[in-house]
């Protein structure tokens, strides 16, 4: 399949549908909603609500009955990015090419507009089930799985931990500690959603899952070898970064050779996962090419 | 009633039920656990919660099922005050007579901490329904008012207006605008959760959401007047510090005593939102009075 004109199809959708569950810039408080809108709209990848569609898909699913989820997961990840660019976190001025949001709006004002997406992504998600396209029931261990995910034990915790090895030397189990939590859950989160959401029996969603979880390392592994050997236009942010902080890295511990097989290896047991899904599973399988392939 | 006492045991409950809930001090992130714990239990007055307990009992529920919900409303108002807190906004080092978050665990521990109790509230919120004690879909009305009141055009659409607000001469529109979300959002969140959970007629939400609009407004005029007229020590904040940072308020506004008046007003409104209400609504009642009779 052409893998970049999915992804550009489904991101024009999410784009679409983010636009329209946002509150307008002239909705008040407007400060407060044009920096919510600034950040949503900083020209990201949108890998999470476009997950959540695939995997809605994989198992036979309607597209917009989960466009809610897609988007709550993409408000979670801006918000998230929006807090740890804070002078108090990792006090970084550019994301995406653009001015980070408290460089434009003030530290208040992002520090706000991160918590009103976070909240926002509620306010979507418990419009599902209102239209009758899945049950109440699943819409509720939706909002179970993503806050989860999205909580002190999934995202905020691998934040956390992640600021707190900065400059130590941790090991490779610290450091999928905090992948797993930091971007893991998300990805976790968005394609059991998306399962859930498009109708996947039980083994259909620990199969994602299993899917998921790799995917999600190996998108952290290939993300660490772009810090190093990255083109500097084409990610929008600052190269050789991790290490300037100190940070630990998969090619930090592992070198960068064997952090390259281990995103191959992770690569091939989320392939492997879809063993029994037809070819409606082919965006996942993609995707995992995809991931790993854009660090070589 | 004995409303002291009636608080007190209220109280104990809520605490019981939050302790029960939030992840324990030993549980990994412990840093980030230990932050959570130590501003949810920094002597709130558990004014939320108690509001949904209140409002239950008022429609005959049973106060067992609505305790998640009641411990979300703490977990949003305790992130609430501590992103409040934070340098970017109003920069206290006190709250409730202790160092605020951030003075203990830092900046960035402070933000995540608020971020995790945001999500641990829809955490908690996503348990209701699974025990059978309320439909699912009342679970989710649930979820969509609170993420409503505690959004962008809800609390955090409040505190946006109020910063803004700061040195500024506003009007008593605006005045009224901040407060009726600021403070007033989760108030009247937190009563119609309790409401709808305890199995609240269409006709006792809507009389309660009057209830609730009308005592929540009346505690901020209270909770200006005090801040003029207060005891520092029974409020375990600096009095007079409203003035100092130049913040419009109830009694700057109208006057000492056509603020009083202001807030006896709102208490009479409450009081007959409760008119067809037996005696099971004596602590939403009593509650009304209390919150305007500490202003005196």
């Amino acid at each position: 399949m052409d893998l970049n004109a999915y992804l550009k199809e489904q991101r024009a959708r999410v784009d679409k549908a983010l636009d329209s569950y946002l509150p307008g810039e002239d909705v008040l408080p407007t400060s407060l909603h044009k920096a919510m809108r600034y950040s949503t709209f900083a020209a990201g990848k949108r890998i999470r609500p476009i997950l959540v569609l695939a995997a809605c898909e994989a198992v036979g699913g309607s597209i917009d009955s989960v466009m809610p989820a897609a988007c709550a997961m993409e408000m979670i990840h801006t918000y998230s990015l929006i807090h740890d660019d804070l002078p108090a976190m990792d006090d970084d001025d550019f994301r995406r090419g653009r001015p980070t949001c408290h460089k434009v709006y003030g530290e208040a004002l992002a520090i706000l507009a991160g918590d009103a997406l976070l909240t926002e992504a509620f306010i979507l998600l418990s419009r599902l089930g209102t239209d009758n396209s899945v049950s109440v029931e699943i819409a509720r261990r939706v909002i179970a799985t993503i806050s989860r995910c999205a909580g002190s034990m999934g995202m905020v915790g691998g934040q956390v931990v992640d600021m707190d090895s900065e400059g130590k030397d941790i090991d490779l189990a610290t450091l999928e500690y905090i992948h797993t939590r930091k971007t893991g859950a998300l990805i976790l989160a968005s394609v059991q959603s998306g399962a859930l959401l498009g109708g996947a029996t039980e083994v259909q969603v620990e199969a994602l899952g299993r899917y998921a979880k790799a995917a999600g390392l190996a998108f952290q592994v290939a993300d660490d070898i772009l810090d190093i050997v990255g083109d500097q236009q084409l990610l929008g942010k600052d190269v050789g970064s991790d290490q300037e902080r100190g940070k630990a890295t998969y090619p930090a511990l592992l070198g960068l050779e064997a952090a390259r097989d281990r995103a191959r290896e992770l690569r091939d047991v989320a392939l492997a996962s879809l063993d029994r899904f037809d070819e409606r599973a082919e965006p996942l399988r993609s995707i995992a090419h995809y991931i790993v392939d854009r660090s070589f």
